[in-house]
C-alpha cells in the first residue's frame, strides 16, 4: 500500500468567477486495507465536469455537495488496479468508475453508490474512457435518443457542441440523419465542431445576435435542442424550437460558476408550441450502460464519433482543469491527469 | 334571417391592466346566405378565457391575434340552432362549436378549422358545455390524465385551483385517486375548492409566503404540477417538486394581461429532479373528444364532477367579462351571455 496517499481537500469557499489555487490543498488521504472484493487503484484522470465547480459553489444544490475541510469527490476517473482482493479484477486491469475521489490512490469495491467495470484499452485511448466512452457519452447517447429522438428530417441545435457531452450529443444526432447544428464560444471552436466533430453549422455565440443566427442556421426551426447551458443561449434556443419540440436537459454548465441562480426563459412558448422539456440524470438509466458501451465502440472504430480531450496535468493543478471548463478554454472532455498512462 | 346582426368589434389597443369599453365597440356584421351544410346560430354562451385577452395583447404571440378593426373570434359559443341547411342539425337544436364569432347571430358550417357538435340538453346545464364539458374541461382531461398520470399515492398541485379547467384538472386526480392540492387567490375561493371541488387542501396565494404554504400542504412533496398560470406560482410549484414529477402546462393566464413575458423559473431543477414538462393544445387532441364528452358526463351524474360558471350578462358588457377572468374575480368558468336561453 502507498503510505503516502493524498488527495484534494476543499479548504475555502470560492467567490465569483476563476477557482484560486488557495481553494483546495493536497491532504494526506491514509487507504484502508483491502477488504473481500476491494481493488486499489492508481488514478490516471479524473473527470472534470459542471459537477466538479458545483460541489463547491454555496448557490448551487448540486447532489454531492462538499463542505469545508472534505475530500473531493469526482463522477469519473479511470485508473489502473494495482492491487486486488476482487476475483474478477488483477493488477494492470485498466478500471474506470463513475464516483471516486480526487486521490493519488484509492479503494473501490462492489459500492452500489457507484459503477466500477474494467475497460477495453484496445476500444479507444485511455482518456476516451472518459469521453465518448465514458458518463458524458452515455449522458449523450440517453439525451439524444431516449429524449431527443431527432428523425432524419429533423434540425437538432446542440449548445456547448465542442464540450464532452455536447459533441457527442451532435456526433450521435448525425448518425441518426439528422442535420445538426452546434453552438460553440469562438470562431476556432466553431470550426471544430463542423471540421472535427462534423456538425453541419455551428453557431458562435460570442459573435453577435444569437437568435438570428439560429434563425439563419436552423431555417426549418429547430426540432431537438440539447440543452447544457442555461442563460441566454437556452433562451434564444427556446424561442427557435418548432412546433412538437423536444428539449433534452443534461445540466446548464453557465449556471455553476458561483452567479447564483438566474431566471429562466418565459414558458409561454411551451404551450403554444407543445414542447416537451424533459430533464435527465444519467445514473438512472445504468441498465443500458453495456449497450451504450458496445455502440459507442463500434461508432468509434468506424470513425463516426470521434475522440477529442483537453488535459490538465499534475493533481495540484486541479483548480486550473476547472477553470478551463468553466471559462469554456476546453474541447471535448476536460480531465486532471493524476499520473502517467501505463507503458 | 336576422338583418340587425352585431359583434365585438377590436378597435383600440389596450394598455396593461383592466381593460375599458372602449377597447371594442358594437358592431353590425351581415350575416352570409346559409349554404348546403350550414346553419344560422343565435349565441347564447360566449367563452371566455385567457386567448380572449391574449389576442388583443400587443405583447402576446397567441395565435388567434387580432388587428384593429377585426371581429373578435372567440375559442367556444353554445347557441341555439335557429336555421338550417345541414342534414343532422335543425332549428332548436343545441349547438356548440370551438370557434365561432363574438356576435349575436353567427352561420358555422362543416369546417375543419372549428369543431361543431350537437349538444345533449339533459346532460348538464347549458353553460356546463363550455364548462366542464366543454373544451376547458377537455383541456384539463389531457393534461391530467395523458401528461400528469397521478397514481393513487401521488400529491397533485393544481394552480389556479377555482378556475374552469383548474377546477376540473383537480376533481380528475381525485378520480384518479391522488392527493390533490389546490392554489387559489382569497379565502372564499380557497373554501370554495376544497368544499365545492372536492380537493383536499388548497393554498390562498394572497395569504403569504407561498413555498412555505406549498410545503406545508404537500409534506411528501408534488408529483404532478398542473400548470395554468406563470409567474411566482409557476417559480414556487416548480421548486417544490418531487424527482421524475410531471409538469403539465395549458396556459399561463398571468402572462395575458399585457405586461409582456416575465422570465421563467430558472430550470436546473429540471435536470437534478429529473422533471418532464409538457404543454399541449387540446385541439390537438380532437380525436378523444367523443370519449371525455361520455366520461364526464358520467362523471358530472355521479356527482364526481362539478360544474360552476361566473357569467357576465350582455354583448356590451364583453370587455368585463375579460376583466373578471384576468382579475381572477371568476368561480369556475367565466362567460359571457348574449341571449337567455331557450323556455
Amino acid at each position: 500500500m502507498p503510505d503516502n496517499n493524498v488527495a484534494i481537500r476543499f479548504v475555502r469557499t470560492p467567490g465569483s468567477g476563476p477557482l484560486t489555487a488557495d481553494v483546495f490543498d493536497l491532504a494526506p488521504d491514509p487507504l484502508p486495507t483491502l477488504g473481500q472484493g476491494d481493488i486499489l487503484v492508481r488514478s490516471i484522470y479524473l473527470s472534470i465536469d459542471a459537477g466538479s465547480r458545483a460541489q463547491i459553489d454555496p448557490h448551487s444544490d448540486y447532489v454531492f455537495k462538499a463542505s469545508l475541510g472534505d475530500i473531493l469527490g469526482c463522477s469519473g476517473l479511470v485508473g489502473e488496479v494495482v492491487d486486488s482482493r476482487h476475483p474478477g479484477w488483477r493488477p494492470g486491469d485498466l478500471v474506470a468508475t463513475t464516483r471516486g475521489r480526487c486521490a493519488r490512490y484509492q479503494v473501490l469495491g462492489e459500492n452500489p453508490a457507484q459503477h466500477t467495470y474494467k475497460l477495453d484499452p484496445g476500444a479507444a485511448p485511455l482518456a476516451a474512457h472518459l469521453g465518448i466512452l465514458g458518463m458524458v457519452g452515455f449522458t449523450a447517447y440517453v439525451g439524444m435518443f431516449d429524449i431527443g429522438q431527432p428523425a432524419a428530417a429533423d434540425t437538432v441545435l446542440v449548445s456547448a457542441a465542442a464540450g464532452a457531452t455536447g459533441s457527442v450529443a451532435g456526433q450521435l444526432a448525425k448518425i441518426a440523419g439528422a442535420r445538426v447544428v452546434g453552438i460553440a464560444g469562438g470562431i476556432e471552436k466553431c470550426r471544430l465542431v463542423v471540421d472535427e466533430f462534423g456538425f453541419d453549422d455551428c453557431i458562435d455565440y460570442k459573435g453577435g445576435d444569437l437568435s438570428a443566427a439560429i434563425a439563419r442556421a436552423c431555417p426549418d426551426g429547430v426540432d431537438v435542442y440539447y440543452e447544457n447551458v442555461g442563460g441566454a443561449i437556452q433562451k434564444a434556443a427556446f424561442a427557435a424550437m418548432n412546433d412538437f419540440g423536444r428539449i433534452a436537459m443534461c445540466g446548464q454548465i453557465g449556471q455553476y460558476s458561483g452567479a447564483g441562480a438566474e431566471p429562466g426563459p418565459n414558458l409561454m412558448c411551451v404551450v403554444l408550441k407543445r414542447l416537451t422539456i424533459k430533464g435527465f440524470l444519467v445514473r438512472d438509466h445504468m441498465a443500458r450502460h453495456g449497450e451504450f458501451i458496445a455502440n459507442a465502440s463500434r461508432w468509434y472504430r468506424e470513425g463516426r464519433l470521434k475522440h477529442h480531450a483537453t488535459v490538465t496535468r499534475g493533481l495540484e493543478n486541479f483548480h486550473e482543469a476547472i477553470n478551463s471548463l468553466t471559462e469554456g478554454r476546453n474541447v471535448g472532455k476536460q480531465l486532471c491527469q493524476v499520473a502517467d498512462e501505463p507503458g
